[in-house]
Parts: structure tokens; sequence; C-alpha cells
């Protein structure tokens, strides 16, 4: 089984759309509220909205995509922290349908309710809540400001209640900003590879990890800058006194492989011990178009880890599965409760 | 000969670093301000000062540093404007008169006193005191906010009156951050290497090279994440119907080299075009350890380069030298001038 960890829903029915319109012009204009929080949005329509994903899926040979909602969409910088929190639930139930639907292709991992400036632990209910649907994990925003990075470091005891109510569920969490608002960062060309790097470095001065030994993280776009500076980030930490990379993070830190060329992938390989790297694609997200140097899509990530000669058929496993399903448990329960368990199972 | 281009006066004198401190003092307190801007720092004391640099140019066989006053130490967003004018003076003066008493081992380059909010055209009258002292190139910082990018995007016309100067004068502007005073980025561990990615990007969205053609940009770091995510980047320009990265940026976009392992650099050599490769090393700059995999220092680049085998002397000809006098025009004549033209000439 090959398992996607990371997509996102962005191919969503118009109608979550529009009321996101309207629920945003409704800051402005009560009148212009939306009606009703009931979308109207049907089985078949959510069915149809995700077949550019199973095509994708069944042309590049993967077979489950763990999905969330569109990460530029979640915003948390806008509106306010009752329209975000209404926003979530919808966009996490649409997720929730589309695993319930086609449980074999998606696994649901749900946005959180963050707001800038307001503690992560008014984001528990819905954390809960999503527990108890099934979710195997969230995506969780290191700059609820969207670009100002007003919010305390993943290390602050602000984070904490949050940290607390992952472990006690057995759930990582992807770190994975929203949009941008700061004309500075284009969204998924620097805001989304700068959260990526600030975070790993983040925990690198911290001792998290410490405090909480169980907790995982899945820093996406393969780490962000960290493979290349991998040399800087060991330095680094060696200068401030910490254990080696491996010892101080790596049994916590996990990178995705959504990286669009051949010669990122093989530094990521190089570098990056085999057990912290998971396959990803960001299918139908960051970069659609098609390399012309390949003739193949750049987001098509799996070409690239197929031409890595030096992968062992075991190591191709964990990067494909096994790290999955050890990463996010909830996932390989469910899966080993319908009859696919794991290797080692 | 071996030209560094990124080398930074992290071993300054302690008067300097003592005015800086009662300079700033005196913002609180006026009694504790400087009672002279001569800081009493001899020539012997700054012969003295730059000895570890030249003992690491003789021991890893470079020749010349490009020199500019501490990264870090710039501070824009720290003081006022005019503290901050007063402070790139001194340091800059530092700068020059090091590179007056040993020509051979440094060229100077300048900082600007920057500050967030204030139009960068205030600093032309400091960027045409650097030209008359011979300085080679400035650093350019795109987040005068230290950690809060709250200034424009380099592409705004905000920038132009600088840009205009650069390309009067034929000088590079390397883009560099300062220190951070935002707790979320670590300066040497993710405000740099994000700013270096972020201005990437935002030359990407842009067509600043229509409007200057001859300005000339290095991104220090290796760029950032820029190589690792290659593939992202080209497929962003592409989706944003831009040209080729190499026809719409890469005439007046360079690296440097100062990524510390060589699988980073081996990335480097294969997915950025030979001619936009600087050689440097941040010597004594952001790590300055041992790295226990190599036995060798981190920071000690011209060993990666020495081991991409497949570089031509050709090649690293240009890496090493020919690429420097190429963007530093203003230190291909200084040296010409004192004998010692390059392979063309």
């Amino acid at each position: 089984m090959i398992i996607d960890i990371h997509g996102h829903y962005t191919t969503e029915p118009q109608p979550l759309l529009t009321f996101r319109d309207k629920q945003l012009a409704g800051l402005a204009d009560p009148m212009r509220r939306p009606a009703t929080n009931d979308l109207g949005i049907t089985d078949a329509m959510l069915r149809e909205s995700v077949q550019p994903q199973l095509k994708l899926q069944q042309e590049r040979g993967s077979d489950l995509t763990i999905f969330s909602p569109r990460a530029a969409g979640m915003a948390h910088h806008v509106g306010t922290e009752e329209t975000g929190k209404v926003w979530s639930r919808l966009s996490n139930d649409l997720i929730h349908r589309i695993a319930t639907l086609l449980p074999d292709n998606f696994a649901p991992v749900g946005q959180l309710p963050q707001h800038p400036g307001v503690p992560p632990k008014n984001c528990i209910a819905e954390l809960e809540r999503l527990v108890g649907l099934g979710f195997v994990g969230v995506n969780l925003n290191p700059d609820p400001s969207g670009g100002y990075w007003t919010d305390p470091p993943l290390t602050d005891r602000w984070w904490y209640p949050v940290y607390e109510k992952l472990v006690e569920f057995d759930m990582p969490a992807m770190i994975h900003v929203t949009s941008s608002c700061n004309p500075n960062f284009h969204y998924t060309g620097a805001h989304y590879i700068n959260a990526d790097t600030t975070a790993f470095m983040q925990l690198i001065q911290g001792n998290l990890f410490k405090d909480f030994p169980a907790l995982k993280f899945v820093i996406p776009h393969g780490g962000g800058a960290v493979p290349f500076h991998w040399g800087r980030y060991r330095g680094l930490a060696q200068e401030m006194k910490k254990p080696l990379l491996t010892e101080h993070l790596l049994d916590n830190v996990f990178f995705d492989t959504c990286v669009y060329h051949l010669p990122g992938i093989e530094l990521m390989a190089k570098v990056i011990p085999v057990d912290n790297i998971l396959f990803a694609s960001e299918m139908l997200g960051a970069v659609k178009g098609i390399d012309p140097e390949t003739g193949h899509y750049y987001d098509d990530t799996k070409r690239y880890i197929d031409q890595v000669e030096t992968l062992s058929g075991e190591e191709r496993y964990k990067i494909f599965e096994g790290n999955a399903r050890r990463v996010y448990p909830r996932l390989d329960a469910q899966l080993a409760k319908r009859g696919k368990p794991g290797k080692a199972a």
C-alpha cells in the first residue's frame, strides 16, 4: 500500500466557497451573513469533487491520501475566532464525509480553529470532536497571524494544552501555515517553506520533546530548507550544546517528500534517516504543471523516489507506508481493522 | 586567486562594541551617550583583530575575502534612524580601514543605515560615501524590522532609488537580513535562511530586472531553500507565466556557497548554473564548530567544492574567482589596477 500523507481538499464544491464569502461579507454587513450552516452539499457532489484526486492516485500508483482541508483556506488570520470555529467545523465535516464515503482512498486530517493572539487551548473542543469522528491527525499552524509571526514559538507553553491532547489521542500534527496576508511572503513559495524551516529551528532551540516524548510533528515540503542546510542545523545544535539532531529531534520530527525535483529528493535520502521520511505529493497543491525538463508533473513525487537507486526494498516500504503507519497510529489501527495491517503486523 | 565573497567582521575590537552599548543606552538615558565618535581604534588593533580570518584564509586556501560589518550587528530595527546612521558609518569605516591596510586580503562591502518604515532612499548619502571609499558592494536588508517584515517587498518602488544608485555605481547588493527581534526566528538558523528564500520568491513574482537589467543581487547561504526546492520554483514561475528562471532571474541573481555539508553543495552544483554560484564561507560566521562526521570545520566550504568531481577546471575558476569578478566589477577593476587581472583579461 502506498500512503500519500499530504493532500489538501483543493477541489471543494462551490457551496463551501460561497458560504465562506457570505460568512466574511457578514462581518462587514450582517445582512450578508449566510442564512444557514447547511451547505446543501450531497454525497454525490463530494464524490464528484474528488475525482481528480482519485484519477491521480490511480495514474501515479498511490492508494490512500491523508487528506485535510485546503491549507491556504484555513486563513486563521481572517475574520474572528467565532467565524473561524464555524469555518473549521464545516471544512472538517466535508473531509470526514469524504473519508467515510471513500475510506480506501482518504484518511481524514483536520484543521483547528486557531486565531492570532488566542490561546491554542481554545481549539481543544474541535480537536476532541475530530477524534470522535475518526480523524488521524491535525494541521497545526505555527503562525496564525498569516505572515507576521506574532504568536509565541512552538516550544512555548502557550501551545502545551494542544500537545497534551495530541499525545493523549495519539495524533501527530503536521506543522502547516495557511495563506499569507504579508505582501513579503508568497504563500506556497515563501511562507510555507519559511514556516517549515522556522519550526525546525525552534525545535532545535527548545527541549519540547523532553516534556512530550510521545508528541509527533510532521514538517511538510521536505522540511523547508532543513535538509539542504543539514550541516548548518547539525552545527547550530552542536554550538547550542544540544544532543545530535538524531537524538534531539528525530524520534519526534518527520519530513514529507513534497520536493518537486529529483535532486532534492536525492539530497533528502542522503541526509535524513529513512525512518523520518514520509511519502507525500501535496497533490492538487502548490505546483500543478508539467516539468519541461522531465515531461512529468512536478508534483508526481513518487517518480523521484522510485529513481533513488540507493534505497532498499525495506527502505521504500518505510517511506511509502511503514513510517506513515508509525507516525499516524490511528490510521494504522483503522487500516488493520479493515483487514489491511502493516508489514510488521 | 580564490575569492570568498561572504565574510563578516565578527572579531571587532571591543571599543566598537562599547560604543554601541553606550549609544543605545543613551536612548534611554542621555547621560550615557558616548562622549565621542572617535573610537580610538588603532591600525595595530585592526590588524590584530583580523588575525583569525587571515589564519583561516591561509589554512583553507583562499586569498581575498569580500568583507562587511557583522550582519547581526547591523540591527536596523534597534534605536533610531539617527543612531543607525552613526552606527553604519562607524562600522563601515572600520571595514574601509581594514581593506586599506590589507588590500590583498579584504575587499570592502558596506552596511546601509536602513530603518524600518523609512524610505531606503535615505541611505543614498552613505552609499555615495562608500563609493568614494572604494567599497565594492553593499548588504541590503529586505526586512529592516528584524523579523516582522513590515516594509514592502524588494520589488516595490520603495526600493528603486537605491537600485538606481547601485546600477549607476556598478555595485551588487547582497540581500542579507540582520538579527531578529521576533522570538519565532533564530537569526542564523531561521531568519537568514527565510530571508534568502523570501527574496528569491519576491523576484519570481515581480519583474524587477525589466526595470533594472544591470542590477545584481547576491542571495547568500546558498539561496536559502531555493536550490533544494528548485523544482517548486521552476514550477511556480511557470504557473505565473514567467519566463524560465534562467531568463527571468539568473542574469541578475547569484548564490553563494555558504552551505555547510557536501550533499548541499552537490545539489547546488547540479541545479544552479555554474555562472550563478560564487564561492563563500561566511567565515567566522554562523557555524564555527567541527563536523564530527568529517572531522573538518562546517564552514570550510572550499573542501566541499573541491570534492564535487563533476566540475571542470573552468567551472572551478568561475566559482572561485571569475564570477566574483563579474558580479563585483569594482573589485575586478581594483585588482586589475594592482596587477591582478582575471583570466579573461
